[in-house]
Order: C-alpha cells, then structure tokens, then sequence
C-alpha cells in the first residue's frame, strides 16, 4: 500500500474525553474515528488490524470444527420473552426500537435466544449433535458509561460461539477443546504471555463459568491468584468456599488488574429448556439439549492489544495482528525505484511512505503506527546492498541484503 | 467440507409467509433462516455465497484505487439534522432508539453524513483529493412492508462507496472508472447479460443519477429501453423531455421488470456543503469537496442471482458466487474412499455428502442446493478409471478421469 493513496494522516491531538492510551493513540494513528461516546468507526489500518484477529479465531475454530453463520441484528421479542430476558430489569442494556409496521424491536447484545431457537429447524435427533455454531457479528449494547476506547463500547464486533451436545459429556470434550482454542489465539495474537484463565462466577446451572483475563494496568477487573499462577480467581468468586475448594489460601493469593478478552460458560438447559430445543435420543425418547457459549470481543481484544505493547511513542502491534509487515521509508533517488518495485511486489505486506515529507516525519509516523518494522532503503546503503531493519518493539537495528529483505517478505506472505 | 459435519439440511417447506421463489429455496436449501418479515440470518451456505460476491466487489473496487473501512450503525442526531435528514418527514425508513445515558440514536440507513463528517479530519488540502472509501457494513431500514425474500429487507448488507474529488471534472474521471467496474462485477456474478444501466432521477443538483437493473420477472420497478438497448429508462424519468434529450420516442420503447441491484450517483455538494467538508485548492482558496456515492446491496444481489437462475428443481449458483464448487456424492466401498481423500485435498471446493441417505435423497439436495456440478464417485465408474459429472445449469453429463477432476479442482482453487 502507498501511503500517499490513502487518506490516513497521523494526527498531532486525540479527543480531549478519549482517556484511554490505546484510544488516544489508535485516533492519533489513524486506526479508528471516534463517533460517539463507545462508538468508533474503523479506518482501513484499523479495519485491516480487526480482521487479522477475526481470522485467527476463525482459523482456530474452524480447526475444531465450528460453522460460521451470521445473524441478525433486530430481534424478535417474542423470543426473548421466553427466557425473560427482554425485560429491562433482566438485560438492562437494550437498544430497543419500533418497527413502522408496528411493534417493538431489540437489537441483539448477544444471541442465545435467535441461535438456540434458529437450531429448532435444524436439530432432531442425537444423530443431528454435536454441532458448533459461531459468528462474527456486531453486537449493541446500550451501556450507561462508556469509556476506554475501543474497550468497551456500545457497537463492537464480536465472536460469539455456541455448543449443542446430547449430554454433559460430550459438552465437556468440546468445552476443553474451545479452552485450547482459546488459548492458542491468545498466543497467536500476541497475549499469550500474560493471559489467564480464571474461575468466575457460574449462574444457576453452573458453580463456574471460565473467563480469560489478560494482565493489563488499565484493566476493569481484580483478579486474583496463586503462586505459580495455577490457580487464577476473577473478584467475584473469591469466596472462603471456594478457595478451599480450590486448594488455596487467601494469604497467598497475589492481585493484579486485567482486562477480559474471552469467556466461556457451560448453559446447560438455560436456553434449551425454555426454548423448547429437544432432540430424540437412541431409545427415541425425548433429551433436551446440553448447551455452551463461548465468547471473544474482537474489536476489545484489539484494544488490549494496543493497550499492552503500546510505548511513550505509539502503537507496537505483534505481527500476526499488524496491518502491514513493513514500513518502507525511501530515501533519495535508487531508494525510491527500489522501494516501489518492493512495494508492487508486496502490497499486503508493505505500507510504503512515499509521501512527500521529511525522513523525521515518515519516522515518527512509523512509530505512531506501530508497524513491526521499519525499514529504510536509501541510496547510501543501496550502495553498499543493504537496506536498513528496526525492530519496533525491540529497537534493534539490522542490515540486510535486498534479497535478504525479499525472503522475509515471501515468508510473510506464504505464512499468512 | 463434509455435509454430515455440519448443521445444514434441507427442508421440505418454506415459511407459509415467504412469497418469493428465491426466498423459498434459500430457505429450503438451508442458505438462510427468517427470524422475522425483512430480517433473516445467513446460514453456512448462505454466508459463503454472500462472502463470495463480498470478495468480488471488493476485487474491482480495490482495483480502481478504493480504500475500505467500516462504520458504525449507531448514528448521532446532530450529524444529520445539519442535512435535514434525521426528519422522519424526510427519512421515512429510520430506525430510532434511546441511550440510556440520554439521547436519541438512529441506525445507519445509509452513511453520506458520518462519511463526509469523518473526512472533515482527514481531507485539508487539493493534495489529499481525490479519495475514494467504502464499506460492506449492515444497514437497517424500517421498511412498511418487506416482501421478495432477501431482495428487501429491513436489515441487509451494503457495500458503499462514497467519492471525493477536487472538482467535477475529476468526479467524472472517477465515475466513470466505477461504471466500469460495476459492469464487471455483474459480470462476474453471472448478472451481466441483463443488467442495464438506467437514467434514473438525479435530485437537486445533478439531473439523472444512474441505476443498474437486472431483469427478473418478479422485480419491483419497471424500465423502458429502446431496440439495441443503448438507452434503458427508469419509469420515474420517462418523460416527454426527458426522452427528446436522450433521442428515443416513446413508441420505441419496451418495457420489462427490473431489480435494482446498485446505482451511482453525482451528490456534488449535497452533503459537502451542509457538513463544511472543504479544502485548500493550489492557490489557497477555499473550496467544497465535490461528492459521489455509489451503492451497491450485496445481499439483495445474492437474493437476484437466486431468483434469475433458479429453476424449478432448486437454486442455480454461477461458478464464482456458488458457495461450493462441486456436490461429491460417494457410491460404494471404493467410491467414498476416493471421494473422502478428494474432499480433504480440497475442503473449500467440494460439499461431500457423506450422510448415511440414498443416492436419490442426495442427488435432489444438491439440485436444491444448486452447487454448480455434481460429481458422482461410484465403485461401478470408478472400474473405468472414470466419475460422472453433471452440470447444474445445462444439464450435460460428462465422464472425467481422476485426474481431469483434480486438475479441474487445483484450477477452481488457483483462480479464488
């Protein structure tokens, strides 16, 4: 990509109600546009970082044999009545609205009920089961505060799983396998190291429910655990009971603040029971359905990202989620003819400052951006062959060949 | 992908409400489920078709130099007062809700004001024209009535794309480029050869806009087109003056039903002027953005695709939007071996029906499903070294060789 095709700009200042860094600097870097408060538009740097986590999920569900669809958006009260869960006393933040031809309308904060009553058409018998079904979808939610960028807002892209299984057995295979899923896009999007699986609260048909808590200063919750972090307690279930359960004493337990990036919840009969999702068993005797879900807030995951590698001069994005690979800055006249030979080459890869600036400019606007690496090709190392590679997160500098600098990039591309 | 991993069946009958054909065989065919008049979810199959002609789209946009982004839903009043469009006596199709923070919200029925308020930031200067964004993104419009399956809904998938030049002389350059790139992507879809581009009514400040629309049976509109169909009119600008201007006398002129599948239009400073969008040109005046926005309903494509093609044993999928290339269908010991090895090389080409059913119960599924060619893989061919194959659409029956068929697969696969 060239830079001077784009219309992104760094800009100097972010919003002055924009608190958090990450926010302040995906403005400033031209990921996101603030439109409301909790309301962010995704800009083609953004956007492109957005999908590169979406597709890790997706690649890492479809691995263990989830189908993706898409729901709506606009929700059918008459659904959520059934569960109690249109009321504003049980889900207190609906966007509700009327329907011209009459009616009241939801906008869906989540989707047990549509995905739980869609499957009614499609689930008959054990034969039918298991089935995993996910999305991607855009999910409103009408929070009284909304605040921490990208965080937490009240329109964002979600991935939204859910399990039909013939018995708690069977649950229980799928359940661990989504909790290796999990993990492993943790690790592929660059929080690996710092997220934790934690115990957290269940609701009436499970003791616990799982989150995923990612260690970040500016996170929302209070986690608690153990020394060699083998036990991990959200606030909420940090009970006499249930450390002793757990095999841990309050003395030891250490604290931190963390961010959710996922959860994953045993439903049992919640949804089925009411909405009427059975199947017939081996014997043709009428099972109620054994549900799961299992959530990961996408565009939040991409702001505790940027929260966690973000330094005093910007964005610092792990490659896997980087929208480009490189950032080529071409100085003087070679430098320039090698650069955009390299950049035709590598489109998907290379965001080529081409633009009419000084080196000092294109340099501090890499570093706002956040790109992996920086690459220069001026005429002064062409000369010698080289080209010259910083590492954005680490500082280091190499040179490489040209052909050095070509492999990497072809590697980049196959691995993606 | 293998049918007996995933949820999808087909279904004997349709909603008794669903009037359209199309609406009934993406229903049957498992490609879409209604959760309500106007509003459906896009299942496995659907999702993959709507996904494909999403690709195409954005092919040919990014081809002439278009950057995508993505917007939110959830719109703010003030934007759209200063154009006079948050009026329900000017907007009749909005979707309105309340903050609980305080406030009234509207959902994006279209996105003019928050895309030309968004650039306020990033356009300054003659030198950051022209610019070119654009979205797929999920509009809401709080239709009256919905009817025609997926080709009007009240929740749907749009790709919008919204042009900012300098002057008009550089819009024209650029409308032009998108005419063309439209003609392709109808191509593409398989819509090519009776998709016309119509006059249709321009509004305050250019006197037509452009319409592109299929010929199908069931459209909603009407147009007129003179015998070489070099002028093709709306009915809302078949008028005396208007068809002096164009050269064609109303005798001349043939009528038939038509779907609208996109348009274009020359906004030039509709919006631009009320939202202050403005830039320095080479002098340092002070001038209006001029403006261009050009739609496209992805989904309602998909909805025009399905009613064109079908036929009356099913759905009749083009190559390039058919979510599938090929139907495999295993007879015997030897026949699902070698189909199975095939399915696993090629995953994303081929739907293997692997369910325990008889060959006739698979073979009316796959016309239903109207994946392009269905491959028969039988121990009794298989003796010959041979599998059978028919075409969806002609009918044609064809012996191939093993290797015919993977050489025929690895070229599906090398030009996605």
């Amino acid at each position: 990509m060239k830079l001077s095709h784009s219309f992104i700009k760094t800009l100097r200042d972010a919003p002055k109600d924009e608190s958090a860094r990450s926010a302040q600097f995906l403005i400033r870097a031209g990921y996101v546009h603030k439109e409301l408060a909790g309301v962010y538009d995704y800009l083609p740097l953004g956007l492109r970082t957005l999908n590169n986590i979406e597709n890790i999920i997706r690649e890492e569900l479809n691995k263990i044999g989830c189908e993706e669809v898409r729901m709506s958006a606009l929700q059918n009260p008459a659904l959520w009545e059934k569960t109690g869960r249109w009321s504003d006393q049980e889900v207190d933040i609906w966007f509700k609205t009327e329907l011209s031809a009459g009616g009241e309308l939801g906008l869906a904060p989540t989707h047990e009920e549509p995905m739980t009553d869609m499957l009614k058409t499609y689930i008959k018998s054990y034969k039918d089961l298991p089935l995993y079904v996910y999305q991607f979808q855009t999910k409103f939610r009408n929070e009284l505060r909304a605040k921490s960028g990208i965080m937490r807002t009240r329109e964002f892209l979600m991935k939204d799983l859910y399990s039909f299984s013939a018995d708690e057995e069977s649950h229980n295979e799928f359940y661990h396998k989504v909790e290796d899923a999990y993990k492993r896009i943790y690790e592929r999007v660059g929080l690996g190291d710092c997220t934790y699986q934690t115990f957290a609260s269940g609701g009436i048909f499970s003791k616990f429910s799982h989150e995923f808590q990612t260690v970040i200063p500016v996170g929302e919750d209070t986690i608690y655990y153990n020394k060699d972090k083998s036990v991990v307690l959200n606030e909420e279930v940090k009970l006499p009971e249930v450390m002793e359960e757990l095999g841990v004493k309050e003395g030891d337990l250490e604290s931190a603040r963390a961010a959710e990036v996922g959860n994953i919840f045993t439903l049992k009969y919640k949804y089925s029971d009411p909405l009427d999702l059975k199947f017939n068993d081996k014997e043709g005797k009428e099972q109620t359905v054994f549900m799961g879900c299992y959530g990961i807030g996408v565009s939040r995951v991409m702001g505790v990202i940027a929260e966690k590698y973000a330094d005093d001069k910007g964005l610092v994005w792990p490659v896997e989620v980087a929208p480009y690979y490189m950032y080529v800055v071409p100085i003087g006249e070679e430098g320039t003819k090698v650069a955009t030979e390299l950049e035709s080459k590598f489109p998907e890869s290379i965001l080529l400052d081409d633009r009419d600036a000084r080196p000092g400019e294109k340099f501090g606007d890499a570093e706002l951006m956040g790109i992996p690496f920086r690459v220069v090709i001026s005429d002064k190392t062409l000369a010698e062959g080289k080209v010259e590679q910083l590492d954005r997160q680490t500082g280091e500098q190499k040179l490489l060949t040209l052909d050095d600098l070509t492999a990497i990039l072809s590697g980049y591309e196959k691995d993606r």
